[in-house]
């Protein structure tokens, strides 16, 4: 099927969801929309040539593939089975689509309730700032049938650069939680490591530009050592949002019985980040319990 | 003073010194060189328009700047201080050198001893394998006066690409800890990261290929995650010298009071490795006692 003959919904139009969105209309693709905020949605349809609905429930009525894009897992429960939810109007033929970030075992959850409807689900969570996210370079990763996956992609290339099937249903939201905690574990060991390095004298400059050429080189050392250093925590990622990924993540090892102890103490960092009062700022802010712990204070 | 008028002595014609000392040879310096291995440095020396000499001692007598690239400290401080070492022919005007990898700590006793006797040190520890020592293109990190490192800058430029001074004596050093310590640190991650992956079904190249491109990406990543798939440790880095590098590490930390668990977390896992028979493969095995904890093995 050619990806302008597929019906789209989307639902969720924040900082994320609408650039998403305003890139499916570019793509030409029939857009029918609804977001939380009361006359939001009305608005975003009247600019970017789509049709606003008033739930969710009529958004999926009139899509072929519904895509839900919020901020954590008691909204995507909200919108796809509470009252005017997705699930009174799926059928057979519908596919959600989930770029949202929540556990996998939410997930598997929801699918299973779509499913006793006839409708099928991808998670499909992304990552990516709202830059790529307007750019339509986002990173995309599926869970899900190879069939649904194959059905989506021109929907999802439309939104998305690198876009990769994973595995099953929860395993897209599986990888990017084992990605942020990776990224939130290799943020602990740069916030001490700026720490020890000033500590002892070095050069700060001189630890950033030889250890990004060497085998101590990481995205978390480009991404956050200028801020932790300047103690700038103008957000990008919510201290908040960290956790909570890091936690998931930390639940579902616990599940699997699989020991992740190099995250466990990136979350007891950014439990303590959220502590002090930086839940609403950048993730960086992790170097603050680490410098609490170091009794020093970065000077740059 | 141009390059070619300061006499070279090279003591260590090792994987990485002979390396390092032919391309001061292509450089046109003036080389005199003295290995451990009896025989060894005479043979190297004739194949590359050296000379040879019987101890530390004759290499620096015939030198202006004599350069040492050894295993560990207790070599240096044998090669520097010992019987027949560097020190008997140290007079004002030498400038020493060690590009080895050891505690800061040693480094700054040694420079104490060659300054009783007029001669400088810098400490120039390098990253990259042989075949950047090979190409010239290491990265080295200098610690010393800005003097000695302006007047060896010709002399490293010959070996190395990024050469950057960040700091006193000793601090070339605890940076070379502190970038292999947190590529320790985030090899623990990507390991335990694996093993999670695999034990919720999520597909490895997948993970590799998304985490890859975005915030949970290192150079560790990119690095260790085939070799520890594969269980292939054919040595690049051994863990016993991995470990020794991290353990310095903390023992530098202990001693300015700043505590660095990431760092922490990886020196039980290489020490756990080292420990199962690993010491002399590479700290890929990281992975070993990782899959101990989790009571799995990685397919791949």
């Amino acid at each position: 099927m050619a990806p302008q003959t597929e019906r789209i919904g989307f639902l969720g139009l924040g900082i994320m969801g609408s650039r998403m969105a305003a890139n499916l209309a570019r793509a030409g693709f029939e857009l029918a929309v609804w977001t939380h905020t009361p006359g939001k949605a009305a608005a975003w349809a009247a600019e970017h040539g789509a049709v606003a609905h008033d739930t969710p429930a009529a958004v999926a009525a009139n899509s072929d593939i519904a895509i839900t894009m919020v901020v954590d897992g008691a909204q995507v429960e909200s919108i796809l089975l509470g009252e005017h939810g997705v699930v009174e109007s799926a059928r057979a033929g519908l596919l959600v689509v989930d770029c949202s970030t929540i556990a996998p075992v939410d997930t598997r959850r929801i699918g299973a309730a779509l499913a006793d409807r006839g409708a099928s689900m991808l998670d499909a969570p992304v990552t990516g700032s709202s830059p790529r996210a307007e750019d339509g370079t986002l990173t995309i990763m599926v869970g899900g049938s190879q069939d649904d996956f194959a059905r989506a992609l021109p929907v999802l290339e439309a939104m998305g650069k690198l876009i990769v099937h994973v595995g099953e249903l929860g395993q897209g939201e599986m990888l990017k939680l084992i990605n942020n905690s990776l990224g939130a574990a290799n943020a602990a060991a740069v916030a001490e490591a700026l720490l020890l390095a000033e500590a002892t004298g070095v050069d700060l400059d001189a630890l950033v530009e030889v250890t990004s050429a060497g085998s101590g080189a990481s995205a978390q050392l480009q991404l956050k050592s200028a801020a932790m250093r300047s103690h700038d925590y103008t957000t990008f990622f919510k201290t908040d949002h960290m956790l909570k990924d890091v936690r998931l993540c930390l639940e579902e090892a616990q599940r699997a019985g699989v020991p992740f102890p190099a995250a466990g103490h990136a979350r007891d960092l950014l439990s303590a980040a959220a502590g002090r009062g930086f839940g609403q700022e950048d993730y960086a802010s992790i170097v603050e319990p680490a410098e609490g712990l170091a009794g020093r204070r970065l000077r740059g």
